[in-house]
C-alpha cells in the first residue's frame, strides 16, 4: 500500500486524513505521511524509502530504534506483565534513578503524555500555593490540552483565564507579567531554550534562568521546567542543571524511555505532600513495559555519557552545514543546541526555500524539517551524519539552481 | 522483594508511595500494591500471591493477559516499527474498523488516556458549535484532568467555569441544567451507565438516554457518549445502540487494546470539519505497537462476540454471590451491567463489610474491589467464575463469623 493510497483511505476515515505534529500535510511538499520500520537511526516510509532521520519521531528516539539493552528489558518485562492492578517493581526503580540522577527530584510522579506532565506540574504547583495563575512564555509550546494547545479551535476563554504570558528570556518582562497578577502567582514555566516552531531557537540567557528562580523565590510560586522536549539530549541532571539553577518541578517525557509512552513530573521534597493530594491519573500510567524501558534507557544514557555522545555528531552535523552553506553561497541560521539543532534560511519568511531545500533532502535520503526543530540520537554515528550531510550537500546545490544564491 | 519493602522504597521517591486510581492505600485494608505477573485472568502481586482477577486492571484487560493474537499483532508490528515520524498503515486499517463497527462513527482521532478522548471530544463539541459550555452528570467520572478530575486539589474555578452538572436519569434535571446556559451548550456527556464509586451502579433509563438525544438535537449540542469505562464490553457498536440512542461523540480507551496504551474519539460526517481544526496531540499517540494490539482485540472480540461472552461468565457471578449472600444470610445489592459488576453489603454506609469482605476474598484468592466496580474478561472460564465464587463463599463465611448475619 502506497503512501498516496493510504492518504486517500484515511481521509475518509480521520478528520483531515491525518491531525497534530505528524501531520504531513503542513510539514511542506513531498513529505511522506505513513511510516514502515526504524531501526537505529534510520526510517523507511510506506512507499519503502530509506531515511537518515534526524527528527527521531519528534524526540522520542534517544538511542535509536530497536537498541537491544531497551528492548531486552521491555522484552523482560513484557514477558512477565505490563498493565496489572497495580505497578510492577519497575516503578520504584525508576523513580530512584531518576532522584538518584536529577539533582532538583526528591520525588516522581509518572503519566503517558507530556502535557500529562506539564498539567500534573501547575496542579502540585497549585495545591501548593493555593493560588491559581502560571506565567507561560509567549510561544512557548506546553502540550496540546486546553490550556495549552497552540490552536485556540475547541478551547474557551476560561481554559486561557489563569494563563499570563511574559516574552521568553525577558526577565523585566516575566517581573512585569508576575507584577499583574501580584500574589496569585503558583508557578513560572518555562522550556529551557526557547523552541518555538517557525522561529530560530534561541538558548536560555544565564541571568534570565537565574532572575526566574529569585523572582519564584521572592513570590512563593514554583518554578517548572517543561523538559518534555529537551530533556535527556543536553544534560541527565536537567537541562538549567549546568547554569546553577534548580526548579522546583520539572517535567519530563518524549525521550525517556526510547519511544515507549511514559511522561514523568519530578520535584522537591516541599512540594512533596501538595503532590500527594492530587487526584491525577490515568489507566496506563503504571504499566510496567514502559518504565523498564524508561530505566534502561536513562541507564544507557548515563553510562554512555549519551548528551555527550549526541553533542559531537550535533557539532559534526552543524559544521558540515555551515560549510556547505557557505560553499553554496546561502546564509544560514543553525540555533539552538546542536543536539536539539535547526537551520533556517536567512529571510526565508514564507519558507519557501526551507520547504525546497528540506524536500530536496528527503528525496537524497535524509529526513529533517522546514519550520520545527530537529533531533539527533546517540545512534548516529559520524558515518550517519556524513550520510546525511551528502544528502544535504545535494540539496543546497539544488536549491542553488533554484532560487540562485543569496 | 516483598510488597512492603516495595512500599517502603516508594514512599520514599513517590508522594504518598503511590497515587491515582491503583493506590491501594485507598482500597482499604489487605490490598497489595505491586504485582509482578499477569496470565489469562490471573494475576500475581510482589508476594507470589495468585488471584482470579475481577478488576482486570481496572478495565483494560479484556482478553485476558497475554492473549495469543493481540500478542502476535503486537509484536509483528514492533519487530518493524513502533514510534516513527508518521503514523503506520494500522491507524488507518484501525480507524476504518472503529467506522465499520461503531454506527455512530464516521471518523476517528487517536490518543493514549482515557481523559485525552473525553478532552478531546468535547473540544470537538466546541469547536463546532462555538458555544463553552458543557453539561456533565454530577459525580460522573471522566478523567483526571483539572476539568473532570473527582478532587479539587490543584485545580483552579476557572477549570470548571464551563461545566454545568445535572443528575443522572433525571431528564427534567437535565433539561434545567441547559436552560440554565440555555444558547451556549456545546455538548451534553454521559457514560452510558452511572458507575461512580462508592455508590451502586444504576443502568440508564431508556426515556434518559432518548430525552437526552433529543434534547442535544434541539438545542443543537453535540451528545458525547464517555464509554472509555464501559466500552467493548457490553456491546460493540457503542454501549447506547441497542437503545436505538446514537451519540455524535463517543471516547473510547481501556479495553480498546487488551491493556496496550490508547484512546480514540470517534464521530459523525457532521462533525468531521470540527474535528479537523482542532490542535489536538502527543508524543506517543500515532505509535503503531498500542494501534496493532487495539485492532487485534477488536477483531477478536467481533469474531468470538466477547460482550456476550462476558455476559455469560458475568451471569454466572452475580447468580452465584446472590446465592451465597442469601445462604449466609447477607442482604446484598448487585449493580450495573453483569460484565461490569459490583457488590455492596446493604446498609453498609461505612464500608466496614465491604472492607472485610474484599479484603478476605484477597486472601482466598479473588481480587475484587470494596467500593469500585469489578470487570469480566473474555478470559473467564466457568471454572475461573466457580474458582472466584469458592474463594467469596469462605469470605461470606468469614463475614459472618465477624459481624454475624443482617
Amino acid at each position: 500500500m502506497t503512501d498516496a493510497e493510504l492518504r486517500e483511505r484515511a481521509a475518509k476515515v480521520i478528520p483531515g486524513g491525518m491531525y497534530g505534529h505528524l501531520n504531513a500535510a503542513i510539514f511542506g511538499p513531498g513529505f511522506p505521511q505513513f511510516f514502515v520500520r526504524g531501526d537505529g537511526c534510520r526510517q523507511w516510509d510506506a512507499d519503502g524509502r530509506e531515511y537518515v532521520d534526524l527528527m527521531c519521531s519528534w524526540g522520542p528516539v534517544i538511542l535509536g530504534h530497536r537498541h537491544p539493552r531497551v528492548e531486552a528489558a521491555a522484552a523482560a518485562q513484557h514477558a512477565s506483565g505490563d498493565c496489572l492492578n497495580g505497578p510492577g517493581p519497575v516503578m520504584v526503580e525508576l523513580a530512584e534513578l531518576l532522584v538518584d540522577l536529577i539533582p532538583s527530584a526528591d520525588w516522581a510522579m509518572f503519566s503517558k503524555n507530556g502535557t500529562d506532565a506539564t498539567t500534573q506540574a501547575l496542579m502540585v504547583a497549585r495545591a501548593a500555593t493555593g493560588r491559581a495563575k502560571v506565567l507561560v512564555a509567549h510561544g512557548a509550546y506546553h502540550g496540546a490540552d486546553p490550556w495549552c494547545t497552540p490552536s485556540l479551535a475547541g478551547t474557551t476563554p476560561s481554559d486561557r483565564a489563569d494563563i499570563v504570558e511574559y516574552p521568553y528570556n525577558d526577565l523585566a518582562g516575566l517581573q512585569a507579567a508576575a507584577a499583574t497578577v501580584d500574589g496569585d502567582v503558583a508557578a513560572v514555566i518555562a522550556t529551557p531554550f526557547k523552541h518555538d516552531s517557525f522561529e530560530d531557537q534561541e538558548l536560555v540567557d544565564a541571568s534570565f534562568a537565574r532572575g526566574a528562580r529569585e523572582l519564584a523565590d521572592r513570590i512563593g510560586a514554583a518554578l517548572v521546567i517543561d523538559d518534555v522536549r529537551a530533556g535527556f539530549r543536553l544534560d541527565l541532571r536537567g537541562s538549567w542543571e549546568s547554569l546553577g539553577v534548580r526548579p522546583d518541578l520539572t517535567a519530563w517525557s518524549k525521550a525517556m524511555a526510547n519511544g515507549y509512552p511514559i511522561a514523568a513530573v519530578t520535584g522537591t521534597d516541599a512540594l512533596r505532600s501538595a503532590a500527594q493530594t492530587l487526584y491525577s491519573t490515568g489507566s496506563f500510567w503504571f504499566s510496567a513495559v514502559a518504565m523498564a524501558a524508561a530505566k534502561a534507557t536513562i541507564e544507557t544514557l548515563r553510562e554512555i555519557d549519551g548528551p555527550a555522545v549526541m553533542e559531537r555528531s550535533g557539532a559534526r552535523l552543524r559544521a558540515g552545514l555551515a560549510a556547505q552553506a557557505a560553499a553554496h553561497g546561502f546564509t544560514v541560521n543553525q540555533t539552538g543546541p546542536v543536539q536539539i539543532p535547526w537551520l533556517s534560511f536567512e529571510g526565508d519568511a514564507t519558507l519557501e526555500k526551507a520547504m525546497y531545500w528540506s524536500a530536496a533532502c528527503l528525496e537524497e535520503g535524509v529526513y529533517l524539517h522546514p519550520w520545527h526543530n530537529w533531533f539527533l540520537s546517540a545512534a548516529h554515528t559520524d558515518a550517519d551524519i556524513d550520510r546525511a550531510l551528502q544528502a544535504t550537500d545535494t540539496a543546497f546545490a539544488r536549491l542553488r539552481t533554484k532560487f540562485g544564491t543569496d
